[in-house]
């Protein structure tokens, strides 16, 4: 597996790259951005998956996260990909809708077509990022965490709670938390996976908690003038499976703060530093 | 003289603002950013201008810069405005470069037609903005510092040089230093000052500097692998000029280090605490 660079930018005493390619999961060529703090020759880094929101790409998080300076002070490598399958064979929202399709994966394998041959999101992330950044960049694949925005909430969320054992810490900023039961999710599952709710399940963070799903602990921070918490979001119903299910848990409303990259960089260092804690 | 809120969004436990303003030096309406601290009931605080480079807006910093969190703990006040005049009716470069006309004012009153109607970025920086922001923000008039990146720098170096007194600190990143000396600067000067380089001289920090302006100390970081460095920058004349006038000036060249944003988010939170300090 090869990669290309796009580009590399000193920044915070460490490397940003941004890199391509292809993708034998999606089918097409994937864009992702990968920070790497400098570091003693041979050592390995804890690695810190991003899983970004809705109509992101891995530039949103890359130029507005404010990931860099708390990274290099922690010796964090931070990985950042694509939201979907890109390009001009690849299907998107017949209605060329925000919420759907191209920049909207929701981190599923998609089984209904036209989206099962190239919405493979969950795989990539799962498995084929995965190892090629092993394989490309100096990671410590025992040291992983994982987090995410909205969307990549979802993403993070579910994604770790399928995968026990391989994430030691899982966090995430504003994250849909049952998808199976709010409007977004609904699209996003009904055309991705069909109509039985069943297969929504493993896709689906309190589903899954009430399923018996555990992680060793969790941080969630969701702003209370969220313009989506009240009908996409709804934290509560992860407050209420974490008690239900007694996960240990840390969910925390900061209030005035919005959807947005000003809210998600408030808060970025603290979660790294959380993340930290549970890599060393 | 009344500002339109664009936008505000709570970040790093204070206000970022966008606002808007019809403005009587450029006769167009203009766009700026603000970021507001939390602070005690009636408090002034000091203040930080920030001017940007070629290309930019207010935006560019504002979602790229990463000052809140410092500007947060240090108590300042960021004020981002805008390169140009912009709209309809604005000349821009006949044709249609990035280094000339709309997004590059150069911080000049210019003077030749057809530019000389809407480009006064000096005056609109110098005397305009000002009483706006001293008007509607908690800032303390008797504690601004300056700060600029490229041709920011350039803006921020020339109007401190010619303002003694009124800003108690001035830094740059990668400033443009004798724009009488270099391609970008040339092209500018002639087309908004005419071919008379005697014009052009209160526009020229290191012109300035032989002239006998002075500051009460400088700081200023330049990546030595920028692009721009050789044939535009040219930071040892600055250098040469600090040292030929006396002029107390802490000028680094940061190993690695491009013209990008990646380089400016670097080094922004040390350029703040160096401009608290001196805003005591």
């Amino acid at each position: 597996m090869t990669i290309e660079t796009l580009s590399t930018n000193r920044s915070f005493g460490g490397t940003q790259g941004v890199y391509a390619h292809d993708s034998a999961e999606t089918g097409v060529r994937m864009t992702f951005s990968v920070f790497v703090p400098d570091h003693a020759p041979g050592a390995k880094l804890p690695v810190i998956w991003y899983l970004s929101g809705l109509t992101c790409t891995h530039a949103n998080v890359t130029e507005k996260g404010e990931f860099r300076r708390a990274c290099a002070e922690l010796g964090l490598i931070f990985v950042a990909p694509d939201t979907s399958p890109r390009g001009e064979d690849v299907p998107d929202d017949p209605a060329g809708a925000y919420d759907f399709g191209l920049g909207a994966g929701f981190y599923v394998d998609a089984t209904q077509p036209p989206f099962a041959e190239h919405y493979h999101m969950r795989s990539y992330i799962e498995h084929e990022l995965p190892e090629l950044v092993a394989g490309n960049f100096p990671v410590d694949m025992a040291r992983q965490g994982i987090m995410g925005h909205s969307m990549g909430g979802h993403g993070a969320l579910t994604i770790s709670l399928r995968n026990p054992g391989r994430f030691r810490s899982t966090s995430a900023f504003a994250p849909i938390v049952a998808p199976s039961q709010v409007p977004w999710g609904h699209k996003a599952l009904d055309g991705y996976l069909g109509t039985d709710q069943a297969a929504w399940q493993e896709y689906d963070a309190c589903a899954l908690i009430d399923g018996g799903a555990r992680l060793p602990d969790l941080l969630v921070d969701q702003g209370d003038a969220d313009n989506f918490l009240t009908e996409q979001l709804k934290t509560h119903l992860l407050e209420e499976a974490c008690t239900r299910a007694g996960q240990k848990a840390t969910i925390r409303m900061q209030p005035g703060y919005d959807h947005s990259y000003y809210f998600i960089s408030t808060f970025m260092a603290e979660h790294l530093a959380w993340h930290a804690d549970r890599l060393k």
